[in-house]
């Protein structure tokens, strides 16, 4: 039941497969690619604490100032490089952390105080507006970071800071009088305080969390405490930051009820997902109210994923407050009303699918878990691993193409996408061990090829998945599990190939429940190798009926992998594929396959599917060429791109 | 070319007609009822200038006082009363009237000043803030009062003052150095400001409307006017209004280019209509420029009938700036992302389409004013004229019921019903009469029952069309003409008869031009009665195929009125009609007719359709029964309503 940024050392990839391919790329780029733009726009050097010229511009979103994030932006690298310096080397990459660390130390007060932007530009406004300024999110990702940092390096330099910032802010913040009554209004630190509790064994580090959980959205002598924190700061009633739509939209930030109270999910969803994934996360330490906190979880969960969720997993379909919309409203573009689909919200959607997995292993967590990683997480970052994006639209209009960028003024995603390779594999597959019982478990959430490795005791029990999924679905499995430890699997078996997967040796009984084919040690002991099957035929999707914002469309997928139209293969496009009818009835797919076969990171461009005898608008067009949506917006084109079709 | 608010005393309608009998209610309820609700608020008195308790309230959408707009409710109230006092008495209604013309002079300031607001609340924010406070508007509301009690009581009682707080307001705003070079964010003082110089003649007058109108939107100085004014307030430049959904969001009041360099209607609604009227009135005075404002008429008046409004003929979608979204996003209700379609701006649509139609007699315009008149405007008021509505969503859902209100905070919506409804024969006929050539002619928009009397010279060309219509489509015509007058007639013909309409006699040849029907002297003479029959065959419409925001639906349809399903007659409803869907295949439409007959205000609401074999999700429904859309709401119901049904 550890984390995934603790269990992923469990698992390693095949070398070269497609996942593999994906990580490697950032270790050989990415993370050199963001620690130059990292010294490039001050960031970082930011935490010697001079002034930086930057710190002058007019914020894009009042009232947070631009440069707000910087700690953050620096935690999160440190936290990915981590990440990948468990099994390898980079002196450029070690030498920049160590760097960094002693800057990160040198910045603390003498308190503990531990914050960029309130130490150089605004000293006097620490913790006056917890609301909007991003102080304790930033905590949490430099708690983060010095958790991984801990990790990999064994030592201490990070953690002692964040640890003594931590007791700093416990004494500022909590149930106790005289303390502020108050919770961040990013959710981050909750998660990240989970797991240093975990490292530290410190009660009062789980028991912060817990506190800003559970008060969050309570009214207290009459008031929501960030209203009583706006008026202490003598912000006139009606004033509001950029991204409220009105005066005290608390929902924007999960804020506007007790979580236990929340029936639908609502806001910002970034901040909705690392909020709930902190919930999920605490689960397993919660002793009161932990059935009302798991329907809560299960209740926002199936809000979001049933009405509230695109086709390719991303989540927010707004662009003002980056955010939820109402049931069943899911524009696929700009031009259609909205979609945001932020890079980070489809991470949050995953790490919140994680956890949710720890308390009930059902395939509606990990469905959609994959559904993200492979159509709303790898299509945020380009196949040289050096631009991204931050908005994910399903389709492109006149002013917003489908195209990367190579940073962004707040540049959350990229970072975050460097730490999700980072510790991939803990996504891939849950392993538990008792050593007492003598007991291995692996679930298998997604059957990339790896190894997974397990101590129990003195014995190490291994298990071998080859496959090239998620290309073919094909799947060999070997398990070398001396007889004294009793190994079982579970495996996720995708709805899309519930009715037709076939694996062989048959185990007998069939064993399937939510989802997950479960392999008992009798079955395991007489059949250490096995092949599963899932037949990938391509299909098409449509949204949910109750969908109000999408005209009847089609959306091609084949396997896990959703599709989409790009002007660079279909040339003639002119309206971004607006106007464009799929014949449903006449659609015939042929699966080329791919032409670049498994040699090099671009190997994946090649795997098209080609869709014969439709018709658009006006003219007959007598074939289409999609590609996977996570491949979109790699080569030179016009940027215009689609992923739900027009039906006739 | 009269303004229709001039040329309605040309036309009466015939006695007991379905819009006589409509124009009768607001004659004897809806008057006094809004008489009694203006001194129950406090309106009445309020030209008193003493204070109100409900001036300390905090504002609903600030910084927009609540009472801000009071001094427009007292302007429209008399305005409308006038209209109906041309040709009855009621000594109430006339001795409020002469009651509140002495308040309101007596309210007028020794520089002519004449505010509430300003006078009593804010004495030193005079003129500083034209963007907000309204202040503008109010006195466009308190001219057009004016006019209007000038044409019916012969005396300058109220154009009095008002023409001496124009003079301020002139000596304040305009070209010249030392005046501030602004305009109002909410347009309606450039229509009430030509109506005045077609009283008073004074070309300085007609110069200021222009004036308004032209310097919308221009960059002085490198800065937009409501920029520089905020700024001369001491705003902060990211403080914003409740209905900005983004600093300087100019779009809202449309005021974010120049109109002749607008090419799509944005923001608010009822400001986009009372712009654009000001600009297609102010035409026939134009010199320089004509063809480039009409032009930009055209443009934005194409932009918003063929992709911004509702298929009743509602503009606005977002209720958080009461008006245009983006092309073809037309949500029905809140659940579907929106749908605000105010009373106000559907009245400004026939303002402006009545003023489109005196450049060019097209059917593009009067086909919308009608779908207006009997759609999107009779709506707003319920059967005993009592209540109103403001919003007009398409499809009600939980928490937004299809109800009518007895009043509003904001109570725009209710006044100016009553005087559309005051001079509503203006909408249904346009004459010409030039006296030098002894010609007459009656444009004939809507075939409502009536008598047009014009005197050419010292004769009397009389126009009887006797009908039910809109109720059904057999219309006859009676002309009376001297044969020393030349009298012309053109006859609309709705879209939706245009294939099979038919006229007895029939003209040799049948001229027809942009949907009229021309009937010249030489057909009139020989035939001064003959009958035109509009065939009213139930049909179904179904939205623009580009409109993203609407699943694949059908509305039912008769002659000019759109219908709709309410949960009184279809009691199974239990979702808004959200999940029922329509076989239109198999749909049969039994016309049942009306039952109530031409007795009695109440005639119309037995009015029904019946529709045969249809199925909702899960079960089957036989029939489902529609109303009228313009009468929804009418009966104790739980205010479930729907006009575009889901289709299989």
């Amino acid at each position: 039941m550890a984390q995934p940024q603790v269990s992923y050392v469990n698992t390693t990839l095949k070398k070269n497969s497609f996942l593999d391919r994906k990580r490697q790329i950032v270790w050989e780029h990415t993370l050199l690619h963001q620690l130059e733009l990292l010294k490039k726009t001050g960031r970082y050097d930011a935490f010697r604490l001079q002034w930086h010229p930057s710190y002058s511009d007019p914020p894009d979103h009042w009232p947070v100032p631009n440069h707000l994030f910087w700690d953050s932006d620096v935690g999160k690298w440190i936290e990915a490089a981590c990440y990948f310096l468990h099994d390898r080397k980079n002196s450029v990459i070690e030498d920049a952390i160590h760097e960094l660390v002693e800057m990160i130390r040198s910045a603390q007060k003498e308190d503990g105080y531990l914050n960029i932007h309130f130490s150089v530009v605004a000293p006097e406004e620490r913790f006056t507006n917890l609301e909007h300024l991003h102080e304790l999110y930033n905590a949490g990702h430099l708690i983060e970071a010095a958790v991984a940092h801990h990790q990999v390096f064994k030592n201490d330099r990070l953690l002692e800071p964040l640890v003594k910032y931590v007791k700093l802010i416990a004494a500022k913040i909590g149930p106790e009088t005289g303390k502020l009554h108050g919770y961040p209004g990013h959710p981050e630190i909750e998660i990240a305080l989970i797991r240093l509790h975990q490292v530290t064994k410190n009660p009062e580090h789980l028991a912060l969390a817990q506190y800003f959980i559970e008060e969050r959205g309570a009214i207290r002598d009459g008031k929501h405490f960030f209203a009583a924190e706006a008026e202490a700061r003598g912000w006139h009633p009606f004033q509001r930051p950029s991204y409220y739509p009105k005066p005290q939209s608390f929902w924007y930030n999960q804020s506007h009820k007790t979580i236990l109270e929340q029936d639908s999910v609502e806001g910002h969803s970034v901040r909705a997902m690392y909020l709930l994934t902190a919930v999920a996360a605490l689960d397993k330490y919660r002793v009161e109210r932990k059935q009302e906190y798991r329907d809560a979880l299960v209740r926002l969960w199936d809000n979001m994923v049933s009405k509230k969720m695109y086709i390719n997993g991303g989540v927010g379909a707004i662009a003002d407050w980056e955010g939820f919309s109402i049931d069943y409203f899911l524009p696929q573009g700009t031009d259609e009303g909205g979609c945001y689909a932020e890079t980070c919200a489809a991470i949050g959607v995953m790490m919140l699918a994680e956890r949710m997995l720890q308390i009930d292993l059902n395939g509606k967590y990990s469905d959609i878990m994959e559904l993200c990683l492979f159509n709303s997480v790898l299509c945020c970052m380009s196949t040289d691993g050096k631009r991204f994006t931050y908005v994910n639209q399903l389709a492109s209009s006149e002013g917003k193409p489908a195209r990367f960028e190579p940073w962004f003024t707040c540049a959350c995603c990229p970072p975050s996408l460097s730490r999700t390779l980072g510790f991939l594999t803990g996504y891939l597959r849950t392993t538990n061990v008792d050593h007492d019982a003598n007991t291995a478990h692996i679930s298998v959430h997604i059957p990339a090829a790896g190894t997974t490795t397990l101590k129990v005791n003195n014995e190490t029990v291994t298990l071998d998945i080859d496959s090239d999924y998620p290309l073919s679905g094909t799947i060999n499995f070997t398990l070398h599990s001396p007889s004294s430890v009793s190994t079982t699997l579970a495996i996720r078996i995708p709805p899309w190939a519930s009715s037709n997967f076939t694996i062989s040796p048959l185990p007998i009984p069939l064993r399937q429940e939510t989802s997950y084919l479960h392999l008992p040690p009798s079955y395991l002991l007489s059949t250490p190798t096995f092949t599963l099957t899932l037949p990938m035929r391509p299909r098409f999707l449509a949204p949910h009926p109750a969908t109000t914002t999408a005209r009847r469309t089609l959306a091609l997928a084949r396997g896990p992998m959703v599709y989409c139209l790009e002007d660079v293969d279909n040339t003639w496009v002119c309206d971004h594929f607006r106007s464009l009818r799929l014949d449903a009835g006449r659609a015939r797919v042929r699966f080329v396959g791919q032409r670049g076969g498994a040699g090099g990171a671009q190997g994946e461009e090649e795997d098209e599917e080609e869709e014969v005898a439709v018709a658009p608008n006006g003219e007959r067009v007598r074939e289409l060429t999609f590609v996977p949506f996570y491949f979109r917006g790699n080569r030179e084109g016009r940027g215009q791109m689609r992923v739900g079709i027009g039906r006739m």
